[in-house]
């Protein structure tokens, strides 16, 4: 993991043999000068996804009017497909895209209580991103069952011996981020998802902030149930809609409590009662977002181009020589890296404690450089392999120094704002 | 509703003395021929939600990045503000734009019945929209009550009759389409809000059909809950967000089931428990749809423009001169009006029956007018105020009669389509 020289000419030569570096002006800059690593929490527009979306509206919707609604119906699961393929180890009829990460937690956490009668318990780690703990406290407090929490270490993730602790018989599910959103540290899918089977629970990955950056096979690993968004690595915008994957030997035992005509067998009979489709269409719920759904489509794909074993070669790469430099000028400074050392433990972002990590932060983006925030005092920079060169990350890293250095932070006024 | 003549003079003289015919060419018309009668299933693309759709992917999202959050966060309620002021007769702080339809009828449902313990009964009619039968019953059944359907004429819609006869101290929530998905019926919301809380039960309506077409009196009506799309008569494009309304009243009062981050009082803290915040926006679970809800917030600022009085205005010409051609033109030809002949008690759309309907509709497609097909036997016509001539409408009538007449729809092949 060392071994990097600190001078920008060891960046340059990263760069120039980097095989993703075309992919770079796949991106729109608006302002070439502009450091972005905050791709984990909203990805950049590619150009690509501009011209589609100005397309579906221009054609599809404007022109086409009603009659697309023909192609549109199947993009829920034709795009699903696509993410499987290329990112989700998920063979076809497993993955749709759909409503937000949100919803798709609940629906699927509250199939899988509805699958396990008398395991009235749901685990998940204390350090699990706020919207899978409040939705998991929401099902289990609905269907009388109660939410068991694993302690976590905000800096290392969930560890196996604590999943093996805090699952029994008692267990239905079993939720888990598989990249922490505040750390980035990576978790063993195959293995704790072997851990949750012993104990004869469900698990459910949360794959925000690994898909699109480290490789996850759904299929291989066992795992029964995962959700995720579409707008940080898989670059489809704000809000974009968010997919889910229920195992094929699953789906037919499953119910989702959202009961949409979009999850009825036979849509346009119109039927009296539900009766929901065969296959992963029964979880889907109302009338799909079709203009995120194509920037799903064309992010996936642009990630499929790059390929997955790349992107996650060059992310373990700049993450690595993040830590190098940040090992080198800001240790000194007062700053202490909180994120798994190991490059195979860890996603693509990596977060530096600092008291004055909100204020840093702040500094940086006046610079023009932009990470972000998380709480208590993580400074969080995240290089999207697709869209980062290691001289971003050098550049970065150097305004960093100048800014703790020179304590600039100081400056800042006000409070953490209210960003994603 | 009768003295309108048979003559195309008559259509070009309503043209000529539309107030509103200028917004006809507010809309993306890439077939200057085509006659689009099915904006009430998915209204027509309005140029200035092109550019401004084209302006926050090129803008905000590309060029502002994670920076654009910072007023992204406040557009559910923002815009939720702008369609209760303009459409729904709603005041501030009590409308959001958020999920589909389905989710937000299966969040304010779950919402009603938690808030009337004691109530088993959920009661709808067996005509309403599927979603909405399919999203009650499975909510019903989720929680241990019981659908109680209301038996419903399907050519003129719930009355407040059977309204009366089907509610009591059994039931908790009350929930019907102000307007009729397939006859257009427009229901009375404020004598049936009454009815229903003479009962000591809650009311949930859904706009969909009338969200645009006729004027909504939410507060003045004490409705308590609403749910609507916005791909109607909002002209916000397929799968765009759909909004709720939850009267300021009750929302300190209830809990909605899908506890999401959007929903939490201080949302960025990501405290340990979910602790929903105050006011509407309790109501909302994950990301927002930024791309989606922008478009609701032009096509309510453009039927605003309109003036929902003028729109209704209109939608009762259009529909009555669509009527009485009708009457004089395919009634001879074994059609049948299947909706009311009031237009006090009627959206903006009509339909007529007829054993060849769907191949009718085919027929239609293939001449050059849009207009759909609704189960067993209706044709369906949406002549959508803001973008509709007296004139698109005279030539639509007289195709179908051509149609039928010289029963040129034989040659349609097939089964009905997959269309919204």
């Amino acid at each position: 993991m060392s071994g990097f020289s600190t001078d920008r000419a060891a960046a340059e030569e990263l760069d120039a043999a980097d095989p993703l570096a075309r992919f770079r002006d796949r991106f729109v800059r608006a302002d070439p000068s502009l450091i972005y690593l905050d791709g984990n929490s909203l990805g950049m527009l590619p150009e690509v996804t501009a011209r589609r979306i100005s397309e579906v509206v221009g054609q599809e919707w404007g022109a086409g009017l009603i009659s697309s609604w023909a192609h549109w119906m199947d993009l829920p699961q034709q795009v699903g497909d696509l993410l499987g393929r290329h990112l989700l180890g998920a063979a076809p009829g497993q993955v749709v895209i759909a409503d937000s990460t949100t919803v798709n937690l609940y629906k699927l956490a509250w199939a899988a209580l509805d699958d396990r009668p008398g395991r009235p318990v749901i685990v998940t780690d204390d350090d699990n991103f706020p919207t899978d703990r409040y939705v998991l406290e929401g099902v289990a407090g609905q269907r009388g069952a109660q939410l068991r929490l694993i302690h976590t270490d905000m800096d290392d993730g969930v560890s196996e011996q604590a999943v093996r602790s805090a699952v029994g018989a008692d267990t239905a599910l079993v939720s888990l981020s598989h990249v922490a959103y505040r750390s980035g540290a990576l978790a063993d899918m195959a293995a704790l998802t072997a851990v949750v089977h012993d104990a004869g629970a469900l698990v459910l990955w949360d794959l925000c902030h690994s898909v699109g950056s480290v490789p996850v096979e759904l299929d291989s690993s066992g795992a029964d149930l995962a959700v995720g968004c579409s707008y940080k690595y898989l670059n489809a915008g704000p809000g974009a809609p968010a997919f889910l994957y229920v195992r094929e030997g699953l789906q037919g035992r499953l119910r989702q409590p959202v009961q949409g005509w979009f999850g009825q067998r036979d849509q346009f009979a119109m039927g009296p009662g539900y009766d929901p489709a065969p296959g992963i269409a029964r979880f889907l719920s109302g009338s799909p977002n079709v203009i995120g759904t194509v920037a799903v489509e064309e992010g996936a794909r642009l990630l499929g181009e790059a390929g997955i074993g790349a992107l996650r070669a060059k992310g373990m790469l700049l993450t690595d020589y993040l830590i190098t430099l940040a090992d080198a000028w800001l240790t000194p400074l007062g700053c202490v890296l909180a994120s798994p050392r190991d490059a195979g433990r860890r996603g693509s972002h990596v977060s530096l404690r600092h008291p004055e990590a909100w204020r840093i932060s702040q500094a940086l983006i006046q610079a023009g450089v932009v990470g972000d925030y998380r709480t208590p005092d993580r400074l969080r920079l995240g290089p999207a392999p697709i869209s980062t060169r290691f001289t971003d990350v050098w550049d970065a890293l150097k305004t960093t120094r100048e800014i703790i250095e020179s304590q600039a932070y100081e400056q800042i006024q006000g409070e953490p704002a209210r960003v994603t």
